[in-house]
């Protein structure tokens, strides 16, 4: 097994992607991140893709921020250094909702996370070796802290809009509670102010099978010849269906044995395959610590915390909003976009996208959400 | 660690219980039980207590089928041998709703299960070894086919009543479907005709975590220092938020710190807390090979196979259905108890039973299940 998913982070490779078709920007050289948690991080390296060009006036800039398993490669085909076509591939472009004819958009891989960023695989700048498990623990606080940082470096000083679903959507809070002056429009779809017990619950159940794991040793495995990916794929497993409605698994397998399988003789049902399937692909393609530090991060998420409360912080908040909520989330239930229409100042109602697919429709409803960003956009 | 759940299963103590108020059946002495994935088991025990008389013409007389991991002790204080009170305790006695001053109430152990019954930690027959990973595939059905056999051995042509929830509900609808001359009333709690993908996918990615566990050894682990605990833990955790809804963990956790650790320093989350805390509890007193079979007999839940469809299957009852489901039920959700009482000859209509709690209402709101049975056991 080698670990190759964050090799870009190492510092050696900034002027360009060995991998893929990403930028690389060196941030807190000079003073490090001091974390929400107490610890800090030196010298912490984005990784970012962008689309279109930066206007004179710098005006026309749009950051879009992925969720827990995603990275930058927001738009593209996938290929060498990119697993997977960009997870918002049909909305950005030129022409596409997130015009690029019109915008330059921005999409960073988070701060954790092991797609070029600096995560628990990257190399520690102390000594040499990758933080594994000494990773600190970090919030979506810390995350945007990153990110604006990276703003700075491209000189952008206020966002035509930030968006993002899931955890993308935590950033996006957190960029117009914290930073209201930097975000003119903020998009956030299939989230909430602040981590529920659920949800915390559900990561937490996730995490615990990635560290009962063996292979984890405590998050320091990179030398080792397996890392815990038994873990990960029950932790995928387990995610996938809450990303998913109940009557959407229904319809599509319903008790359907798979292929020829017979399941009374041990074969498997066509969900348990699914699953499996799902659990393998994340396994071969992102880092456990991530997971578990990123999942962590979610966990931590409170746009309250520090400010007086989820309704003080969110009066602070300048951006125009747009609040959007999937008919059958059961994993940000619409209750959540209730709650934060309600406390922000510039909300509208919560734009309800009707789909079957559950939390997961933030990313394959694409004309319902294209239709959501156009409108967010040019409001 | 030591195996002892299951000890009695031996047939060297089927006189009396060492360890509780259970007493023991020896069945399929003659011929071997012929399960439905094709396997057959050679003398099977079952574990069971009663409470009431039957009466001289054993027409008074009512199953009540425990869940996944209850057991035969539906009634009754704690102590040795009952690592917890009777399950369905304040239902069960003089006066309760199933009323012992006019009932004789019999809660068999479940077969795969181990508390008693013969299940994967039970002696073969055939060389003096636990099961272990030899246990065969079972389903609801060869459940039932054990539970119709111990009523022969008692005497019982016919009960009153057939009661349960969950796994028990599932083997409610097995016996009235199966054997519909035998049932005059059936009683269905939070359960469906059959198992859905979800539910599939849930037990699965629960099999997933305690077999990935490399103390599961294939579920040869009986004579090993340490079994699959930590992957029983995962399970438990996973299942546990399953059992509750969403809205009552809220409540009861929102995103409070667990006493006074500190999250963001590396403490726990009083959620967090709380489903250790159910992991490690069910660790203790149950085997995961159990786990194992049963989750899996719950997924092969389907009383329209080799019946023509549930449609079919469903027309066969005879007895006098009483179908309730659970406003919060997102397990076993309301649409799967709508669909019986619609495909049930003499159901009326769904039983709803208002409750914050979830799937888990079955077994804490006493009071609501209470009136149900009383209403259902005088009709």
């Amino acid at each position: 097994m080698s670990f190759t998913y964050n090799r870009a982070s190492t510092g050696a490779w900034l002027a360009g992607d060995p991998v893929g078709h990403r930028q690389f920007a060196a941030l807190f050289d000079d003073a490090p991140l001091a974390l929400e948690g107490g610890a800090s991080l030196e010298h912490v390296t984005v990784a970012y893709e962008t689309w279109g060009a930066l206007n004179a006036r710098r005006t026309n800039a749009i950051l879009v921020l992925h969720a827990l398993t995603g990275d930058s490669h927001a738009h593209g085909p996938d290929g060498v250094g990119h697993a997977m076509a960009g997870w918002w591939n049909p909305l950005i472009g030129p022409g596409a909702p997130i015009d690029t004819d019109n915008f330059f958009v921005v999409c960073p891989n988070v701060l954790g996370g092991c797609q070029g960023t600096t995560g628990p695989s990257s190399i520690a700048p102390n000594d040499g070796r990758p933080y594994a498990g000494r990773f600190p623990i970090i919030t979506p606080r810390d995350q945007v802290a990153v990110e604006a940082a990276l703003a700075d470096v491209l000189g952008i000083e206020r966002w035509h809009a930030v968006a993002g679903g899931s955890m993308g959507g935590m950033r996006v809070l957190e960029w117009a509670v914290g930073q209201p002056e930097r975000v003119a429009r903020a998009i956030v779809i299939a989230c909430g102010a602040y981590a529920t017990a659920e949800q915390i619950g559900l990561s937490s159940t996730q995490n615990a099978a990635i560290m009962g794991d063996p292979n984890y040793r405590g998050g320091d495995y990179y030398d080792q010849p397996a890392g815990p990916q038994v873990g990960l794929r029950v932790a995928r497993s387990l995610g996938q269906i809450t990303y998913r409605s109940e009557l959407e698994l229904h319809r599509r397998f319903h008790r359907k044995p798979q292929a020829d399988e017979q399941p009374l003789r041990g074969g498997r049902y066509a969900i348990e395959s699914y699953l499996a399937h799902h659990g393998d692909k994340l396994a071969a393609r992102f880092d456990a610590n991530s997971y578990v530090v990123l999942s962590n991060a979610m966990n931590h998420h409170d746009v309250g915390r520090g400010r007086g409360g989820i309704a003080d912080a969110l009066a602070r908040v300048q951006a125009h909003t747009t609040i959007a909520g999937i008919s059958t989330d059961r994993l940000y239930p619409l209750r959540l976009q209730l709650e934060l229409a309600e406390l922000l100042p510039a909300a509208r109602d919560v734009e309800v996208i009707p789909s079957i697919d559950g939390h997961d429709a933030f990313l394959t409803e694409t004309e319902a959400v294209g239709k959501l960003l156009r409108n967010a956009l040019w409001r």
